[in-house]
């Protein structure tokens, strides 16, 4: 992921503390600041530092000091659970230099949800209502282990549970609500779009980097670019400073973008077919199932999505999808008339109105000359009108080429969808 | 993710810098550490904390000496670029309290670099060659960006470039063998498994977290578990230790090991498939493809898979595999006899030797009294033999309940593939 900023403004710094021995020792990965990230700058926070700790109260006491040094807020996910293991209460009350007090709406609910279970709330249930002297205690609506909340002149933190079900739940009952009190939103705007390089997006919207009241980054994925815009202050000249860069954005990429705000490509192909009362099939040889897989990942898919056929082997595309045999021999399976005829095929034999196809070389072994690994050809048919396909080079490792094959073929069937009255308005 | 370790003696620690604005203020996620970790664990190594930071001089100065203070090795990912937006190399040189120096061997090796790309070696060349007075040049055999090597007494820091496939390579070819050569590994085992829940595969395991000489973890991930265990010094004494250990573990989990090391389910499909010299075809319903997505990220599967159906809609389970129309209304597509008939159909039209069906309610609507949002069930066929179906009941969300769908189908297949030469010796 590459990425270019203009300069920003200094804003109101956040940092993330992490607390679980699981993500050092082993393979957990934190997923909790990837949720809280986006939220975080949208009300005006920059994520100035994510530390991941163990499950140790010294480590946990000297990281959360060093961040109150530097940050006006500081939010702790983890540790709240009812076991010894489990430090962050103890901590916190070291760093605001307090003891431990038994919150009596905490304990009244912690002791109600182990009750409504079949259990006795002992001494793990006692633990998780405790709070800091002059610490909030957080009520959490899904889980035992309740939060906290600490104010003192400009600066906050927060503790919430690791269990990112509970985290959320939280953050967005709770922890947020207060945050907005104490600010505002700065306005925010944001872009995916593909079948441009990421330098050519990069020249188009050069001037954004100078504007002074909007900051641009740019965010190369690997299977689509994202724009981002975001107003430097909560206010009404901030959001319009915003959404005038936004406007320029859609000037200048125009049906580059799918999507704008937090949707998906799939989500929008979803909403075009929906929209057109049409019906989607997916023939589908080197991506394996990842094409219909990302398609079925929209909640309702079943209303557009009819189904695919993976033809991975020469067989099952010669007798399940009848793609000629001719054409097999002469051209080979990774060719642009392959490509039409599974698309074709696929559409007529599962009775869709589009037929989507992807042939290609993922790699590592399996190029031959003229058609190196990351040769791709994807085609797309709408029923009783036309079928053509498209040759693509794709880079990078087996994973990267399948997945951006799978991208470039939802990219054009989305474009073929046209732009309607809802590929622009939604956030 | 849940987690219980045994109570871990102090072995030598390690923390991870990751510099980089563009995983703090936007969705660029640090994947250098998940490369790093077992790694360094299996050197000897327990990551103490994990610090993601700015491209801002003063941070990872002040990140870095806080670090080196705790731990004996600190790595550093990224800031070594030639733009003014890398820092690490003037942050590293305060750390050390030296100055900095062109590294001749370094220049050579950058120069050459920019050369060979028809570019001329100007400023941004000759910082990627300088290193803190004092500090050993690390050579970068990818790409321009030379690495920083340094030792005083029993404390080692290393700043590599972020690049993930510089980072891997100079770590593997250049601060891998360094760190070797000072301690030796660690002795470890793992092993991935499905089909009983955690607390019992815990309770299996129990005295395996009172034995003094091996670390145990247990790691719940969405598909499977994994166990893990890790001896506490590098000795011939700690290799028997961990040995016994995963003799043990064998023993009481048998079967339900899928894999050793960090192989993956499909990759011990695919071997026993090969082994056999049979072939596998798939019908899935609510997981869309991710059945077929998974078997064929492995590379030259296609040597035994030969391909899918995703029927999605029921007129493509009657169409195209010819699922009985009185199924479908009687008992429905969420049914046992409805999993039979499509791995039953799906082996006998592509002509493999397995069929693999899943059929379910991955929610969250779609739920029907009797059959809720989780309710899956999973089809077994082997050509001219047996046809069977389980039914689960999942839980989670829409995409838990899709991953988890695929991962019990493919546990199913590989149970009846059964144990060959290859299932257990590889690591």
């Amino acid at each position: 992921v590459k990425r270019r900023t203009g300069s920003a403004e200094r804003i109101r710094r956040v940092e993330l503390v992490v607390v679980g021995t699981e993500m050092l020792a082993l393979g957990a990965r934190d997923t909790n600041s990837d949720f809280l990230k986006p939220d975080l700058l949208e009300l005006g926070y920059e994520p100035g530092l994510i530390s991941i700790v163990p499950d140790e109260q010294e480590r946990i006491v000297e990281v959360v000091r060093a961040a109150l040094r530097r940050a006006s807020l500081v939010v702790v996910g983890g540790g709240l659970g009812p076991t010894g293991d489990d430090r962050t209460r103890q901590a916190l009350a070291r760093v605001f230099g307090a003891g431990l007090r038994r919150d009596p709406r905490a304990w009244e609910r912690v002791a109600r949800w182990y009750r409504a279970r079949g259990r006795f709330p002992g001494s793990g249930a006692r633990l998780q209502a405790l709070v800091p002297i002059g610490a909030e205690s957080l009520d959490n609506p899904i889980g035992s282990a309740s939060g906290i909340w600490w104010a003192r002149g400009d600066r906050r933190v927060v503790a919430l549970p690791g269990v990112p079900s509970e985290l959320k739940a939280m953050w967005k009952e709770a922890v947020r609500p207060r945050l907005e009190a104490g600010g505002g939103s700065v306005p925010v705007a944001s872009f995916s779009l593909g079948g441009l390089p990421e330098a050519d997006v990069d020249a188009r919207l050069a001037e954004l980097y100078r504007r002074p009241d909007v900051e641009m980054t740019i965010l190369a994925k690997t299977e689509h670019i994202e724009v981002h815009l975001r107003g430097k202050r909560a206010s009404p000249a901030a959001r319009r400073a915003v959404d005038r860069a936004a406007a320029l954005v859609r000037r200048r990429l125009g049906r580059r973008i799918f999507a704008e705000g937090e949707r998906t490509l799939e989500q929008a192909i979803g909403e075009r077919l929906r929209e057109r009362g049409e019906t989607l099939a997916v023939a589908e040889s080197c991506t394996g199932g990842l094409v219909g897989a990302r398609i079925t990942t929209v909640p309702g898919s079943s209303d557009y999505f009819v189904g695919g056929v993976t033809a991975y082997s020469n067989a099952v595309k010669r007798k399940v999808l009848g793609v000629p045999e001719t054409i097999l021999r002469r051209q080979g399976a990774v060719s642009a008339p392959c490509a039409r005829a599974l698309a074709n095929e696929v559409c007529r034999r599962l009775g869709s109105d589009w037929g989507l196809s992807v042939t290609g070389v993922a790699g590592p072994g399996g190029g031959a000359p003229g058609k190196p690994v990351g040769t791709v050809f994807i085609g797309l048919a709408r029923r009783g009108r036309r079928v053509s396909a498209r040759a693509l080079r794709l880079v990078g490792d087996r994973d990267s080429v399948r997945r951006r094959a799978a991208a470039a073929a939802l990219l054009w069937l989305h474009r073929a969808l046209g732009a309607g009255p809802g590929a622009r308005r939604r956030k």
